[in-house]
C-alpha cells in the first residue's frame, strides 16, 4: 500500500519483528487456567521510549511506577503480568510494582528505572508477588526474538484472541519495521491511553520524538475506540525504538520520520480495531463516522454518544435499523446539533435527511445489518469537523461475561 | 409520617386524587396490542401549571409545542399518546402536535394554548393523526375523576406496571392532596426532566410557584435516576395546581407552601423510583449514595459514573461484590478523588478503606447481594458534598427488550 511518499509492507510477527527486541511469555500460576501470564519485552540495550497512561484518578501502582520510570525517555524492558491488576492495593501495591521492576533489573543487569511495569486483571487483590517475580526471572531466561506469539498470549485476560502485527515502511531509501501487541476486551474506553499496548520499532528515534509520535498515534487509534464506556485503572501504551535499523537519528519533519510516524499510527489503529473486534460478547464491528460537525471535538462527542448508547448497541445486536436511537444519541451528546439539518446513513442506506425520517427499504436494511461489519455515517451539516470511532454491539454474552468475571 | 412541621398521609389513586381534576385513557389503535394508548388529564377550569422538558438537542415536536403553551403558566389539559414519539418528524410532526392541541381545545371549549401535548414511543415514524385525534375526542367524552388507573395505563410503552400515587399533606390547619403518574422504563437518564410524568395538586399555587417547586422537585427525583444513561427526545414533566382546596393562594415561605412543595417532591421521588424499579430487564433496585465529595455536583458525577457503568450493572445482575468496578467508575467520573482516601460500602459491608482493599466475608456479601434491593455507599472523604442516585442492573432481558423493540 502507498501513503504519501512512502510505502508500507507486511512483516511477520509482532513486537520482536523490528531488530533489537526480544520477548518471552511464561506461565507463573496467576491465571487459574494455567495459561501464560507473565510477559517480558526487552531491548538488546537501553533504547528511546515513551508511554501514555490512563487518565483515571484511581490509576494503579504499576501505572504510577511506569510513568516515573519513563520520565527519562529511556527503557530497557517492560514487564507485564495478567490475572491481577495490582489496583486499589495502596502502599503494598506500590511496593509490589517496584519489586517487579527490581526483579527484572537484577536479571537483566540494568537499573530499575529502565523497566516499565504493567499489570492487568482483577482490581483490589494483592499481587502474589513471589509467583510474579519468579515468572519475570523465568521469562528473562527465555528471552528470544522468536517469542512474540508467547508474549502476546501472556498479556491476555478476557481476550479471545491475541493481538499483534508488524509492518515495514520504506522512505528516503531506508526501510524501518514497526511491530505491536495489545490486550483488551472489556472496560474499554481508554481516554488518552489504552488497555495495554506495546509498539516497537527499529527506527532511530529520539525520546521526545517517541513521545510526540506516540501521543499523536494514540489520539487517532486507542482514543477512538469504546467497548463499554468504562475506563480501566491500568491503561498503558508504550513505544520503544531500538535504532537497530542502523542509520542516523530521524529528524522531525523528514520523509523517513513522517513514514515511521505513519507506520506507528497504522499499527496502533490496527491493534485498537482488534481490541474492538474482540470486545466482550461482540457480534458486530461497528464504524461510526460523524462529519459536518462544528469541530473535531464535537464530532468525537457525537460519535462516542452513539457508540456508547446501550440502546443503540442493543439495536445493532438485534440487527434493527433503529436510526431513531442515533438521533436520540445526537440529542444528548452535547455537540452542536441543528435538528433540521442532520443526516443519518445506516449501513449505506440513507434513513434520515434534514433531521426527519425518509422512507427506506426495510428488507434491504435488514440484509445490510445482518453483516458482521456495520457502518454508521452521520453528517451534522453545521461545519467541517470529522471523527471516526470504532465500537461493537451489546449482546447477551457481554452480560454473561461481566455478570460472572471476578468469581 | 412527619416531615418538619407538617404531616403526610396516604391517598388512593393518582392524578385525579386532588379535587378539580378529571382523566381518561382510551384505546385509539396506536399500540398493536390494542391496549389503551391515548390519555387526557384535564382540570375543571384553567389552572396554574409548569413543565420541565428534555434537554435533548433533538427534542420532539410535542416538547416544542408544550414548552410554548406552558410559557404563560396556565393549562386546561394535557393530552398524551403512547406508541409513537412524534420525534424526528420535521414540519409534519409540528403540524401533528398542534393538531392534537387543537382537537383537545375544540372538545373542551378552550384555547389550544391551554393544552400541553406529549407523545412517547418509536422515533421517526409519522403520527397516525386521525386515530390520535379521534382518541382525544373519545377520551374527553369519557373524562371522570375516577379514571386515574386508565390514564396511567394509557401512557405506558415498555413499562410492565403503571406508575401512580397520591399523598395528602396537612400544615397550618389546611390539608392538600398531591397526585401523580409517570411512564418510563428505558432510555432513562432524564437530564433536567423525565420521561413523562404528571403531578396534580388541589393546592392554590401561583404559576411561578408551580415552576419553582417543580424544578426543585425534579432536580432531586427524576434527575437522580438512570436506567441506561440514554436521554429521551420526549421527556416531559408537568405540574398542575387546581386550587380546589379552596383557601387563599399559598405564599412562598409559608408553612403550607413548604408542606405542598415537600409533598410534590415526595410524589416526584416515588414516581422516579417506580421508573427505576420498572427499568427494562431490571432484577435489582440499586441506591447509590456518594458523600464526602468536594461538592454536590462532584457527588452526582461520581454516583452517575457508578450507576451508568455497564460493568458495574452486570456485576449487580451477577450478584458479584465487585467493588473494584466502583473504584474504576470513581476514577473515570471526573469528580475530585483522593486515591488514598475513598471508602466503599457494598450492601452494608465495608470493602475498601483509604482507597485500598480490606478483607470481608464473601459469603455474607453474596447473601446481601442476592436481595432485590442493594445499597452502595461511597465516602470520598474530601468534602461534604452528597448525592443519591437510583438505578437498576443490566440483565439479559435489557438486551432482549432492546434488541427487538422497534420491529
Amino acid at each position: 500500500m502507498h501513503e504519501g511518499t512512502f510505502e508500507f509492507g507486511h512483516a511477520d510477527g509482532g513486537v520482536t519483528a523490528p531488530a533489537g527486541f526480544l520477548a518471552a511469555g511464561v506461565s507463573a500460576g496467576l491465571k487459574r487456567s494455567g495459561k501464560r501470564d507473565v510477559c517480558v519485552l526487552a531491548a538488546a540495550a537501553p533504547c528511546a521510549a515513551a508511554g501514555v497512561f490512563t487518565t483515571s484518578a484511581t490509576a494503579a501502582p504499576p501505572v504510577i511506577v511506569s510513568r516515573e520510570h519513563l520520565s527519562g525517555g529511556m527503557l530497557r524492558a517492560v514487564v507485564v503480568n495478567a490475572g491481577n491488576a495490582n489496583a486499589c492495593t495502596g502502599e503494598l501495591g506500590m511496593a509490589h510494582a517496584r519489586a517487579m521492576a527490581d526483579a527484572a533489573a537484577a536479571a537483566l543487569g540494568c537499573a530499575a528505572g529502565e523497566i516499565a511495569v504493567c499489570s492487568t486483571g482483577v482490581i483490589g487483590v494483592p499481587l502474589p508477588l513471589e509467583r510474579v517475580t519468579s515468572g519475570i526471572t523465568a521469562a528473562i531466561e527465555a528471552l528470544d526474538s522468536g517469542n512474540d506469539d508467547d508474549a502476546a498470549e501472556a498479556i491476555m485476560t478476557t481476550d479471545t484472541f491475541s493481538k499483534q502485527l508488524a509492518v515495514t515502511v520504506t522512505a528516503g531509501g531506508r526501510t524501518f519495521t514497526v511491530g505491536g501487541m495489545a490486550k483488551g476486551s472489556g472496560m474499554i474506553q481508554p481516554n488518552m491511553a489504552t488497555m495495554l499496548a506495546f509498539i516497537t520499532t527499529d527506527a532511530p528515534l529520539a525520546p521526545n520524538a517517541c513521545d510526540t509520535i506516540l501521543r499523536s498515534a494514540v489520539g487517532r487509534s486507542f482514543n477512538r475506540i469504546t467497548v463499554d464506556s468504562d475506563t480501566s485503572t491500568n491503561d498503558t501504551c508504550v513505544l520503544m525504538a531500538s535504532g537497530a535499523e542502523g542509520g542516523a537519528v530521524l529528524e522531525s519533519g523528514s520523509a523517513a520520520y513522517e513514514a515511521v510516524a505513519a507506520a506507528i499510527t497504522e499499527v496502533a489503529t490496527a491493534l485498537a480495531q482488534m481490541v474492538v473486534r474482540d470486545g466482550e460478547g461482540a457480534t458486530k464491528f461497528v464504524t461510526i463516522t460523524v462529519r459536518g460537525a462544528a469541530s473535531e471535538h464535537d464530532a468525537e462527542l457525537a460519535a462516542f454518544a452513539i457508540a456508547n448508547s446501550p440502546l443503540m448497541k442493543c439495536a445493532l445486536f438485534g440487527e434493527d435499523a433503529n436510526w431513531g436511537r442515533v438521533a436520540m444519541a445526537l440529542g444528548k451528546s452535547g455537540a452542536h446539533i441543528d435538528p433540521t439539518a442532520f443526516e443519518i446513513v445506516f449501513a449505506g442506506i440513507v434513513m434520515c435527511m434534514n433531521g426527519t425520517a425518509i422512507g427506506f427499504d426495510e428488507e434491504e436494511a435488514a440484509r445490510a445489518l445482518s453483516e458482521p461489519e456495520v457502518e454508521i455515517l452521520v453528517d451534522l451539516h453545521v461545519g467541517d469537523g470529522e471523527a471516526t470511532v470504532w465500537t461493537c454491539d451489546l449482546s447477551y454474552d457481554y452480560v454473561r461475561i461481566n455478570g460472572d468475571y471476578r468469581s
